[in-house]
């Protein structure tokens, strides 16, 4: 049996529950975001691309701030083994190097009979939402 | 001005325009995203535990799917330049290492008042949805 200690039962998951992450986005993250997506696009990867586009300033993928969603369910609420079903993503401003990135998952509905979990997340930088959307988590109960 | 030559005007997208773009996944893949993310759950990383969970083997990060939709909007349809505005994610079957995703964008709406283009996304396994949903991309006119 795989270690459900990680894992916070369904029942101990209340509404208004919240965890949340902060990262300094970096070049580094960017090119890696790169490589592992094959996600080119110039207004991330090139000054002088970026410098006459509508940034002026080279931008991180959108998507990054959504990685963060998946590490805070993954690893913080519900935690270790539960279930990425679905999740939507609002992208609203853009984010550039040297950008803090907090991200925050927040319970707002559980449905105990199906082992759902609903939650609102957000990505902020400066107090300013920068990606927004909700998630939908399974708890599996039975460990198989 | 940046160079948009690689960007198609909205005036030649057309409804069933697709683009496609296929890669296997290894765990590079997934340790690479692990380290962007933040999201070291178990279920992704380590095979003692995995073994022992409902997927019996190690799985691929959800939003790991999802990236090739960004880098096929960023570099096909439309193309550099392009901004997403915003993408809703299915996660439907888990995917291993060694599956081989063939990720898939097509237009199913054209706004042109507003320059929106929206998209159907889907990632298949073995000819099985393994992601799917919908996503919205803004393409500009005015080059700032």
């Amino acid at each position: 049996m795989a270690d459900f200690l990680n894992l916070i039962p369904i029942e101990e998951i209340g509404i208004g529950m919240s965890a949340s992450y902060s990262q300094t986005i970096t070049d580094a993250d960017i090119k890696a975001f790169a490589g592992i997506s094959g996600d080119r696009n110039p207004v991330h990867l090139d000054e002088h691309y970026a410098e006459n586009s509508r940034y002026k300033k080279r931008i991180a993928h959108g998507l990054m701030t959504a990685s963060y969603f998946s590490a805070l369910f993954g690893t913080k609420i519900p935690g270790e083994g539960c279930v990425y079903v679905s999740q939507s993503l609002n992208f609203k401003r853009p984010i550039y190097i040297g950008d803090t990135v907090i991200a925050t998952v927040e319970v707002v509905k559980i449905d105990l009979e199906k082992n759902r979990v609903f939650f609102k997340t957000t990505c902020k930088v400066k107090n300013k939402i920068v990606t927004d959307g909700d998630a939908e988590i399974y708890i599996p109960r039975d460990r198989n």
